[in-house]
């Protein structure tokens, strides 16, 4: 087989860089790179963006809940093909998590353009709010976009301040009132498809040695935020073993259980991961000196079957009771945040693997262990499909690291795909 | 056995309870107690005691460490007799930790003024700074006095804001010379007795029926204030179960292995509480949908025996050795901090058993799990003996409580040992 023309050059690749330094330096935290939800640093990095796209001669506007829509308009009767990203991040995370998918997202409407010759028109849609990190609730971006975030949402506090969700939304310029009302932006029935490209959030892309993989599903999970293990405070010299209600070691002994419940899980076969992301006693009373009683944590568990995040987390309930039973202790689990496994798109996914073909660039199957917008996409009727760019730094850190090259070489997928 | 007769009457425990009161409204938090080491609250408790004492005709002053003191001279050649005990609580604490034994070393000095016939002078020192809970270090107060501090300890960071242990020091008027002079405020060889009252910090007197304890023994500890399990950061839904090192997940199997060994160590009979009563992911950092790569948590043991505090510990850093090979991460425990453990004086402790028979008091010898300045003393050269209150809601908590009847009988108690 003769590999494909690839239509990418250096141009695109220094302006790709060029856009990823630039939002870099934008959005330094501590260590690594912080562009909270909602917030004038994730606009400053969408106005980046929307610059280098008008300069291209694309159009470009905020929607009504503030995403960034670049057009690449045409007088065609078929349906758009969408492609996009997020642009925000963990606190302390990495630069290419979402900024990626945009980026490439950009480079390919600015081809299409350069090219000519497309048969529908695209649309890139830049998202807000993505990660879960600030409000505890992810894809805030495409649940404002289908208006299916709750009024409940709207009071979440954000992890650092406390203020409720509707102040960020209203200090970037969304319109509230569409983000709750069940009703999308644009009808679903009328996107083609949604497109994304997006790191690898893990190890496996790197570990065989593939620079891209082509994405069957997207984990969903089972979230508690804000659960807590509630003992008997008390003198941590005075009272005698047999008399304590302890909560940091009642909650330890949970987590070991959990985490071997896990490891018997995995050996089945099931696919599973489970995080307790957040610990913490309250520093406004714990002591060295002091037993604690009240020890608070995060519990997360993500699978591509919903049949299992429904067992292990049956299994989880059964280890807090035995948990309660040995030590005198209660576990508040508090509200359990749900999203469903999601199946991407079987002829977009085999479009995907065609261009991969065509190209010559091996490629992989491969599962998503993080979410990503493209499920909310998938799950509200719109054809979603998704192109990984491996990653040797993990993700949700510092270290996260992408190779310009893969990144180029997953742009070129992406386009082909799309514009087939 | 026809009971000796008791001294204090019912101005004596109006005086008691309308102190307890009036300090207790000068430094409530959030929930229970919070009087500070080494701050103007604390400051102004002594100020409250310092008045009454004055106003009883006894001779006050703060000493160049700025703990009180308060006097009852006498023309004698026999050494003097000391008690007190501190007034310093920790972070939403209890009014009575501490404060019990101040009230009542002045109701004794208020007491042998009024009933003359004391053989000997008599001293009240009201010590600051006994909780380690704001620097890390306990009985800070006790070591000013005896000017055993280090440079390095001036150093500690405040637990709220982290500005450097001197500063609190100056801020109440210590001459920081002295602390960290290796040389006692007074020769220890020329104090006859550290005599202290102090709640029972644990259970064991409300579950025996008892109101009063003669203390036999104060148990040591070796703390690590700050430790860490270091691991990889990472996403949480990304990285496999295989490829994770968790910190999080690794320290609860760290903990869970800790509390079982102590089981086995109490099992045997060995004297040993176990407390880790802090720990957490970094708020700045941490994320449910970030696998952590790094946690901190306190481990403190305590015993009456060194020997078991060397083995336990010695037992520790194996279980961590374990984790580390079995989960790829790393733990620092930090530096350690010894306070061995004190045996009390054997005359002393027999005039207190002594006191209570005459009294037809019901007590009981109790080994002390707390920490006490008392054991300071003691290790310093002065012979000290210890009185412990029964106590109904546990220590280092907004729910412990003391009732003033057992009080007044731990008085009684206090002022008959120290006078015969």
């Amino acid at each position: 087989m003769t590999n494909a023309e690839t239509v990418f050059d250096e141009n695109d690749r220094e302006l790709a860089a060029s856009l990823f330094e630039r939002i870099r330096a934008m959005s330094m935290g501590r260590q690594g790179v912080t562009r909270p939800s909602y917030t004038e640093v994730e606009t400053a990095a969408m106005r980046v963006v929307e610059e280098a796209a008008r300069d291209a001669g694309l159009s470009t506007r905020m929607d009504a809940v503030a995403n960034l829509v670049v057009e690449l308009p045409m007088e065609s009767t078929a349906k758009p093909f969408w492609v996009g990203s997020h642009f925000d991040t963990v606190p302390e995370g990495g630069n290419y998590d979402g900024l990626a998918g945009c980026v490439a997202a950009l480079l390919c409407l600015i081809k299409a353009k350069q090219r000519g010759g497309i048969t529908r028109p695209l649309t890139f849609i830049g998202l807000r709010g993505e990660e879960a990190a600030w409000f505890g609730k992810a894809y805030l971006g495409s649940y404002a976009f289908f208006g299916v975030l709750t009024p409940e949402d709207m009071q979440r506090p954000h992890r650092d301040t406390g203020r409720p969700m509707r102040e960020s939304f209203e200090s970037v310029g969304v319109d509230v009132s569409l983000v709750t009302g069940k009703k999308p932006l644009v009808d679903p029935g009328s996107i083609g498809a949604w497109f994304e490209l997006h790191i690898e959030q893990g190890p496996i892309l790197e570990a065989q040695g593939l620079p891209v993989g082509v994405v069957t599903g997207i984990r969903g999970n089972y979230r508690h935020l804000d659960a807590h293990c509630l003992g008997v405070a008390g003198h941590s010299g005075a009272v005698p073993r047999e008399m304590r209600h302890d909560a940091v070691f009642a909650l330890a002994h949970l987590l070991a259980r959990v985490d071997d419940a896990w490891g018997r899980f995995v050996a089945e076969g099931a696919d599973l991961v489970v995080t307790t992301g957040m610990i913490g006693t309250d520093p406004q009373e714990h002591a060295l000196s002091r037993i604690a009683g009240d020890v608070g944590f995060s519990l997360e568990m993500r699978s591509q079957s919903l049949d299992t995040l429904d067992a292990f987390h049956t299994l989880v309930l059964q280890e807090c009771a035995v948990v309660e039973a040995e030590r005198g202790v209660r576990f508040e689990l508090g509200e359990r945040i749900e999203t469903t496994p999601a199946v991407l798109d079987a002829t977009l996914m085999e479009n995907t693997r065609e261009a991969c073909r065509e190209l010559g660039m091996p490629f992989m199957d491969i599962g998503s262990g993080a979410g990503h917008d493209a499920a909310v996409f998938q799950k509200n009727g719109v054809p979603a499909a998704m192109v990984f760019v491996r990653n040797q730094g993990g993700s949700h850190n510092p270290a996260e690291a992408m190779e310009l090259d893969d990144f180029m070489k997953g742009v070129e997928v992406l386009y082909r795909a799309m514009t087939r």
